[in-house]
């Protein structure tokens, strides 16, 4: 069989990676290290949060009726319990935000709006049941949704689950990527790289091999353990390519070689029910190629929500942005305010364009590109979740 | 000296963060893990790069002149190396992307703009001198500016890098933060919120340490080690407060309460030279106060450029957000598409607000609130940097 380059359309590209099953893994973390990763399931809350009511500030604990009428003009005298107890009538305990409310009392006083003595307070606010009082279940009703499934875990959601009682939670693993570089010279350029995408899409980097003989990749690409492999460079055009003839040897071609520039030689195939795709070896494309199509995969792999990796604003073009037709391609963009200014497609194969950009604008195959003015979507590169 | 809470104007809070000197410090990381990290000092180009011509695509190499007039109607024959070697006139070698461009060609043909055949290639494109090939200092001249001093660490810089031959670089040391939560109880809430938020903010947390006693939060604030202390809970209003003693015992307190809502009660201060904030214990109060206060200051001590957490973005408010004069307020606003919904302020001290919610809007101390339709600055939950 032919090894001959034949370029798919960006459209079969992108419909071979949404072939690939969403993340349905998942793993048990440590409420301290769950932060970004991605819930597993819909959690709901197994009891009332809070479970008591709780003071909801520092101050003190009363009976609202106590201050009923209390005012700057009038302030109203309570006892202070010394000891933690339930509250009668006439009498106050010194609270810290998050206490139980002691039995008997219903509001909590801020500090500010007593006067204290040594063993009694002279209250100035009226107050009614509820002030300064966290109910039972006002955080949380038992059997409401707690936290949706699918939802990347912020801080404050730790906080909630940490209230429910939760010591550890069910995540999505992170996808295990296999990289090898098909040349030794380009991976001192291109693993750093990939090191940081597959760390920023969810992913978690399986310990590096540095194969450059077509042996060293048939055995990277047979290894059992990976979720992904990516393979950069080595994807020339013809049969004396060896990641190609490895990927051929191993396992399926699917598709040789993607109409997106930079990153047309990006090919995609498997190993057993594993993903494999070949990226371009110069670095400005096997960028473009893994944002464009590995990134996607990945987050589908490690369960992230957002398909495309970078976040995308509307913005006016300073001047044209011409493309060929037939080609989808990745057109870097320097942002000011709210105006895109293309970046020298003199310089189309240079790096230093993606590093000097702060995003990149689509242009679909079938354009010819856009005009000065244009409204377009700058996928923007440090933006991303 | 009375303890007694005396808050300070917001503005006096944020003068006090910006004190502090941003970070000077650099260590030096290798480039596999610098992602993400922020750059020490500005990095020049020490010597062209690529530092040779070489092949930005894979093909053939050969010398542009021999192409003149080529095309799909007047195929020109060229004769294939066999090795890698000097290109002579009417000859061309197989070359991957990549690879240095051989001494004698001036250009590089794709694979697609010719017809191989075993000895041989018959070339339908006509090239320039140029074509297909990088040119030394294309990337970047020696000299010249490489990277930005402060550059938050993108992928591609890590490439650039790369090709620049460094192998380690220096960033700004991740800053040193100890936590202590002053009532045990909290500490299951408070601490994984806590590390998330300071993983996101570049700080490194020590070990952990959950005094619950003054002699243990005294001796928590006088270890050595640490670029910034915060202590969780223990701020209450009174003399019995111990986190406030202990701070007053041990360093100096600056100011005690700020206005603003959630999150009055907290205390700033430093013990020798390291700052010290004291956060509310409840977890929305102590979320409040450290996205406007703790975050802000441990970006500045870790070298991050952006001020605030959140990226922020202008909506118009589906309906009127109120607000009592004399604090600024955090209010809670779930976003639908360009507008944002305010949540329910009678649940104002409820954590699970700001689980809802997608972001928040500050409302000025000055200000009772906003009108409907009011654009309004919203800082959004899920997007930072």
């Amino acid at each position: 069989m032919s090894l001959a380059l034949d370029p798919s359309r960006p459209e079969d590209a992108f419909a071979w990676v949404e072939r690939w099953s969403l993340s349905v893994g998942r793993e048990s973390v440590p409420l301290t290290v769950a932060g970004g990763r991605v819930l597993a399931r819909e959690l709901s809350c197994l009891k009332d949060i809070p479970a008591h009511a709780s003071c909801a500030c520092a101050g003190y604990a009363l009976q609202a009726a106590d201050t009923t009428g209390a005012g700057a003009y009038n302030p109203l005298p309570l006892l202070l319990e010394a000891e933690a107890g339930p509250i009668e009538h006439g009498r106050a305990l010194r609270v810290a935000d998050g206490d139980p409310l002691p039995a008997g009392a219903d509001a909590v006083l801020l500090c500010e709006q007593a006067t204290r003595f040594e063993r009694s307070i002279e209250v100035t606010s009226t107050l009614a049941p509820g002030d300064g009082v966290l109910l039972p279940g006002m955080e949380c009703r038992k059997d409401d949704e707690l936290l949706q499934a699918h939802r990347r875990l912020r801080p404050q959601d730790l906080a909630l689950l940490g209230m429910a009682g939760v010591k550890e939670v069910q995540v999505r693993p992170l996808a295990r990527v296999r990289v090898t570089v098909a040349h030794r010279s380009a991976a001192d350029v291109l693993i750093p790289m990939l090191t940081a995408l597959i760390g920023r899409d969810g992913g978690s980097l399986l310990p590096l091999q540095g194969a450059s003989q077509q042996t060293n990749m048939i055995s990277a690409l047979r290894e059992p353990g990976a979720d992904l492999i990516l393979v950069a460079g080595g994807t020339g055009y013809e049969e004396d390519d060896n990641a190609l003839q490895a990927l051929q040897h191993c396992g399926e071609i699917d598709i040789n070689g993607v109409c997106i520039h930079p990153g047309t030689g990006t090919v995609l195939g498997q190993v057993d029910t594993v993903p494999v795709a070949l990226l371009p070896g110069s670095a400005l494309a096997c960028l473009c190629a893994y944002d464009l199509i590995a990134a996607r995969l990945l987050r589908r792999l490690s369960g992230k929500q957002a398909p495309w990796p970078y976040r995308r604003r509307r913005m006016a073009l300073t001047r044209k942005l011409a493309s060929a037709i037939g080609r989808l391609e990745v057109a870097r963009v320097a942002v000011d305010g709210d105006r895109a200014e293309p970046i020298a497609t003199a310089e189309g194969r240079v790096l230093s364009t993606a590093v000097r950009a702060d995003g990149f604008v689509l242009i679909p195959a079938q354009s010819e590109g856009y005009a000065q003015e244009s409204l377009v979507d700058v996928h923007l590169y440090d933006e991303y979740d």
